[in-house]
């Protein structure tokens, strides 16, 4: 099930269910969306009747109350980074204020000259919970959707702790949706600036899989419904240039698409 | 002022201003608490009469949406640390459900053989902000309390990133209360360990001071209304052990004391 958050149109925002996506997450002319009651982490009971998809507007699928990023978890990318993977998860987390949805616009703050993409795949939590066993992970998770961990380059090499380099503003797209039911385990994941292929890997090559990484992180910290674990980002990190259209594509999700733009 | 966030007799949970609070902060049998109405960040409406203080239960004054923290911002600690004192503000994100309210227990996590203490000014945000000029900081401040910024210090110096370390549930006391109209520039700051003194400065040993951190990040990231920024501890940080009490007394606000166990 594909579960979005949106502006109707009258410009109400609602969680809603998507039906009849095209293949590979492409929203088609029969592609709909109809409202659910209240916020879908219980019973998701539809409210009213479908509606064409292309009458509303997509927002962050979710806002969460913190996201989890982690850090140098493809091999591939810590070795392009000169680093070494870590033996346990290497955490930290990105502020709410940073999450954008679908479409919008990535902010190039003053501070810094080299934004890069990190396209990655993102758990979002259903259930309050810590210390989850590894073999109960799949009861906490609602879904996953896309993400992108933009990061200033420049200010996380000098900054020491990355709060700021990955912590501006609009620095966390996510979306489309989320979708439920799936199985995460090896999907391909892919990032594309102006159509370009930058990233291209699969979520088998995470170094600490989903399950070892709920487990870890709940027993660090509790997790609420609807937070976000950022899973870690694969080989191919590049430059956001004003200007530059950003796109990050999950196999059975689908693909998250921001403009990248000069902070006015 | 003194806003404190808490439980009354009804086990109802408020907001509420406190009067006739003792010298140094220390409630006394004349100390009273009159509950507001809604939130404080807009005008502050009593609702009913004035209860004794000793009839409710205090909480943590604010649940933050989050927790921005400042690194190495007093020479004489970053000096103890072995560290440089940073060009810029050094700032890391700790989760909101790291925070306790005082009087609550700091639990021990079992991955950590060395938990220690951090006195820190704690300042609250009062109103959505961003980009915030230095000459209109205290536009945005509504007020300031104690924290403890507790780390896992054996955590913090293998991970790298402080995410784990610093994120651990219960590892943000803040309170007592939230005190509101002060000059924070200069107020003696203490943390005691079972009574006795292990930290003693002062806010003005700062080495970004509260205009700075304030305009810095809000560069970075929009702040909320109850958003806190802790604004990093003096020298002598040392360890926490089961069955100890930790108390973070500040000048003009008060004491935040909160008692440590091993996590069950």
């Amino acid at each position: 099930m594909n579960i979005a958050r949106y502006a109707g149109p009258d410009g109400v925002v609602n969680f809603g269910v998507i039906d009849n996506l095209g293949d590979e997450g492409i929203p088609s002319a029969d592609t709909t969306i109809t409202q659910i009651d209240a916020h879908p982490f219980g019973s998701i009971d539809p409210v009213g009747k479908p509606i064409p998809f292309a009458e509303v507007r997509l927002l962050a699928p979710m806002l969460p109350s913190k996201i989890i990023a982690v850090g140098r978890n493809y091999a591939a990318h810590a070795a392009e980074m000169g680093n070494e993977v870590p033996s346990e998860p290497m955490i930290f987390l990105k502020p709410s204020t940073s999450v954008i949805g679908p479409g919008d616009r990535i902010d190039l703050p003053p501070q810094s000259e080299h934004v890069e993409h990190e396209a990655e795949l993102a758990i979002v939590i259903g259930r309050l919970c810590r210390e989850v066993p590894s073999n109960r992970v799949n009861d906490v998770i609602f879904g996953y959707t896309c993400a992108n961990d933009v990061s200033a380059r420049d200010l996380q090499k000098t900054d020491g702790q990355w709060g700021r380099a990955k912590g501006f503003d609009t620095f966390c797209p996510i979306g489309p949706w989320i979708t439920t039911g799936i199985d995460a385990s090896d999907l391909g994941i892919q990032c594309r600036v102006n159509g370009e292929l930058k990233q291209d890997s699969r979520t088998s090559l995470m170094v600490h899989g989903i399950p070892e990484l709920v487990t870890w992180i709940s027993n660090v910290m509790t997790l609420l419904p609807g937070d976000v674990i950022i899973t870690g980002t694969p080989a191919g990190v590049g430059p956001l240039n004003d200007g530059d259209r950003v796109s990050v594509t999950i196999e059975g999700i689908g693909t998250l698409t921001n403009r990248v733009a000069l902070r006015d």
